[in-house]
């Protein structure tokens, strides 16, 4: 076959591919956003022949073909290029792992996912005790048929954040737990705390879904693109770049939990939408890391949703759509408020300053299991250690502790570390992109959030899958990656905020 | 290969189909519902993969193995003998017509669209003039390959109203005029006119929203099966039983329209959501016809919620939700207003009496298109001249005559009738209905449509498509087709309401 040829047949397969993709991820969207509570069982089925489908089209012998062909030909697009090293990548991890296998694992997870809703619920490590049991035992053989160089956990990282091993995430861990613990202790015993009480009053959620509207809008998010909605876990979910749905959640009693939800997944969703039209239809057109993407995230919500100048210029369209709420409260209040830090037990709850330490806990005790120095049945005991010696509180349940999330239960062993890499990014791209906006503070305080957008498009948004997360990174900032920026923001910002003294 | 085995491959087969069905109406539901515009390309061409697969697999190989094994075999199941049945229809179909030519054919269609909106849009039959004529010239080959005994309309009537056929419609059609006509113009003539000003004032679509879920509960409909949503046009799609979402529209200052439109689409959803478990999976588990599923709608629509017992029960409901719009209107007048009855241009605003002779005017138009004896170019005269005939008005714009609608530009000829086959179906069943659901008038003045929906359900929705429309009509009123019973609901009640003399 000559190259051409196997150039269309690559591209008709890589349509299919995407195809598949879009149709899975609107049935995943359509689940979280109102789809009818008595069709769950058809809607899974449906998306498991969709699953099963790509499984099929990533291993089938056309695929191989044309990779074959691919591979030895002198390719001149990068984007084609690029996307035949995927495919192949893709191609041998699922040759790789037995198809009988994989399909038992998947409904394992399935099984175990809601085995783990009841466990919650009864806070009963037990019941999900054997289900964890089967499903590291199958992630330990994965591991095998994948192969790794360094460490068996590797091949996991491999999942979410393609280039960054286990060496790297303990270099990286060691320093925020160096610097974080000291700080998080001396922040909570700081005699200096904000109020709060403020914060939770009531707010429409009518006049709330306004505002997360007008804040998206305000970033630079494009609705004809994209849509809002509400779910019980915010969520971006991007079909292709001119579909980008965003949702969020609105409280009552707690406007800001919704709000912030929404900045976040805006930040997911300016990356989405902004990847290069040129990739389009190929598997470049992507976020290329769970990391970089939180990247995204985080620096909306945290670097810029949490900052002075950003609040001077949208705290009075707080105020516009709020019921009096924050009539008698100054400015300082509210931002100390807002920049609250204190140590808690969920999560999805932390704030910027324990949010790491969360991570940690989690990466250290998935990688002691892979390692084999720690047994499943350990782990409730063992969460709870290291919290109280990260963040100095112990949860007296299980179900504000081991319980709490649903990754392990769906099988994402490998998926916590991303979270704290994009805090790490976010923090070391901010640094550049502060030097590189010119006025930037002036921009914020004016609420004009053009440049900023336009320095995440043109460094990270328009590349999607073309740069891995390090090229990312070096391109931008000159170096590797580096946990200073994020010690040195929250060092500043903490040791002002709560006026402490030896940091 | 044994039965079994070809059994058990027929149903692999009829569960992805529909799979993919799903799959489709999904999308169809996510583009109408606020699905993001720039997107809409994507969309169409994810939407157009998954109608090829469905063609392809109709045709395919594996189709024809199990249909070849089926169709000798003694099925026992009623289920799966029809289930064969019907995709041997299929097969037969969709080989008749060559698949490239139908591919074009699809193309045509999705160009004609747009060419139409813009038509409409400029009130300019001439861009649409050209499209047309190649869509009728398609559908003249398409109706050769599928052959004919009787009369070249027959085959485009068969994707729509299984076994009703142009001299059935002439007879009902001729019999609906010669009374109709003369009622319509009675009607028109009558000193004695609703005053419906009160009927257009504002009612806020946040209290429309929860009126219309207040009717939809009321009448039956399952909220953990289904779920409302807002869009242009109307419409009621069925994913399976239990996922069957309907749509409306709020008109701040016509909340009649959006309420009607709701109880129109809550009989169509009833319908899908009571169609019996046993059919899940098959082509079986579908609506029997277009001119059933109208039935449907229109019984409870026009039948019921044009009703002054129904309106007893709901009139205070209505007035709760308002704001005030409804305090000095007796209920007379409001029910008078309700059924006013006048001659008017576009089909999807007409009444109750005169929306028959909208639908006589397109088909007579159809019918002499395909006999021959019209030419595309003379559509907009003809269709002027017979809206003179029929109802008393002639359009002065192609706009609000032959562009008003978008079925002949979409290719779908043979439609039409449908709607006026379910008018006749449901004056017909409610005959039966009446008799059949003890103290059915009690039963509407107190509000409860349990015994309605209950007996609609025993004989029309359980069966889904494994009777057809004939058989549903012969076993509930014990004969055929017949527009008497439609004629004297109207007739009765016109005169009623009118104060007609000679009626």
């Amino acid at each position: 076959m000559d190259v051409e040829k196997s150039e269309q047949q690559f591209k008709d397969i890589l349509k299919k591919r995407n195809h598949y993709q879009q149709i899975s991820r609107l049935l995943s969207w359509d689940t979280q956003t109102g789809a009818p509570k008595k069709g769950a069982e058809q809607r899974a089925e449906v998306n498991g022949s969709i699953s099963a489908e790509l499984f099929r089209l990533s291993i089938s012998e056309e695929m191989k073909k044309s990779l074959d062909e691919l591979k030895k030909a002198d390719l001149q697009s990068e984007v084609l290029k690029k996307s035949v090293e995927e495919c192949a990548k893709e191609y041998n991890k699922n040759n790789k792992i037995p198809e009988d296998e994989y399909k038992d694992y998947v409904i394992l997870k399935s099984n175990a996912a809601t085995v783990w809703e009841e466990a919650k619920e009864n806070d009963d490590f037990s019941l999900l005790e054997p289900y964890l049991e089967k499903l590291v035992e199958y992630n330990k053989c994965f591991i095998e048929y994948l192969g790794y160089e360094d460490h068996p956990y590797d091949p996991l990282l491999d999942n979410f954040e393609p280039g960054v091993f286990v060496k790297t995430i303990d270099r990286l861990f060691a320093q925020l737990k160096e610097r974080l613990i000291p700080l998080v202790e001396a922040v909570r015993k700081s005699p200096h705390q904000p109020q709060t009480d403020f914060l939770f009053q009531s707010f429409s959620k009518e006049n709330q879904r306004a505002l997360s509207k007008c804040f998206l809008e305000k970033i630079g998010y494009d609705f004809e693109s994209g849509r809002l909605d509400e779910s019980l876990h915010p969520f971006t979910m991007a079909l292709h770049s001119e579909d980008v749905r965003v949702t969020t959640h609105f409280k009552e009693e707690d406007v800001l939990s919704g709000l912030l939800s929404t900045i976040h997944e805006g930040g997911h969703a300016l990356y989405e939408q902004n990847i290069a039209t040129e990739l389009k239809d190929t598997p470049m057109a992507e976020g290329t890391s769970f990391g970089i993407h939180e990247s995204q995230s985080l620096l909306w919500e945290k670097f810029i949703g949490q900052n002075k100048n950003f609040w001077k210029a949208m705290y009075p369209l707080l105020i516009e759509h709020s019921d009096g709420q924050f009539t008698d409260v100054s400015f300082d209040d509210y931002f100390f408020a807002l920049n609250e830090a204190k140590p808690s037990f969920i999560r999805v709850d932390a704030d910027e300053l324990t949010y790491c330490l969360h991570i940690i806990v989690r990466y250290e005790l998935e990688k002691g299991i892979f390692e084999g120095n720690i047994e499943v049945h350990e782990l409730p005991k063992l969460w709870n250690d290291k919290m109280e010696e990260y963040l100095g509180i112990r949860p007296s349940t299980d179900r504000e502790g081991v319980l709490q999330d649903a990754h392990w239960a769906g099988g994402e062993f490998g998926y916590f570390p991303s979270y704290a890499l994009g805090y790490i990014y976010a923090a070391q791209l901010k640094e550049v992109l502060v030097k590189d906006v010119p006025m930037y503070d002036e921009k914020l305080l004016h609420g004009d959030f053009t440049p900023i957008k336009a320095w995440l498009t043109k460094n990270v948004h328009q590349h999607g899958k073309l740069k891995t997360p390090a090229e990312i990174i070096q391109e931008t900032t000159g170096g590797s990656i580096d946990a200073e920026p994020l010690l040195n923001y929250l060092e500043t910002k903490y040791s002002d905020l709560y006026q402490l003294k030896n940091h």
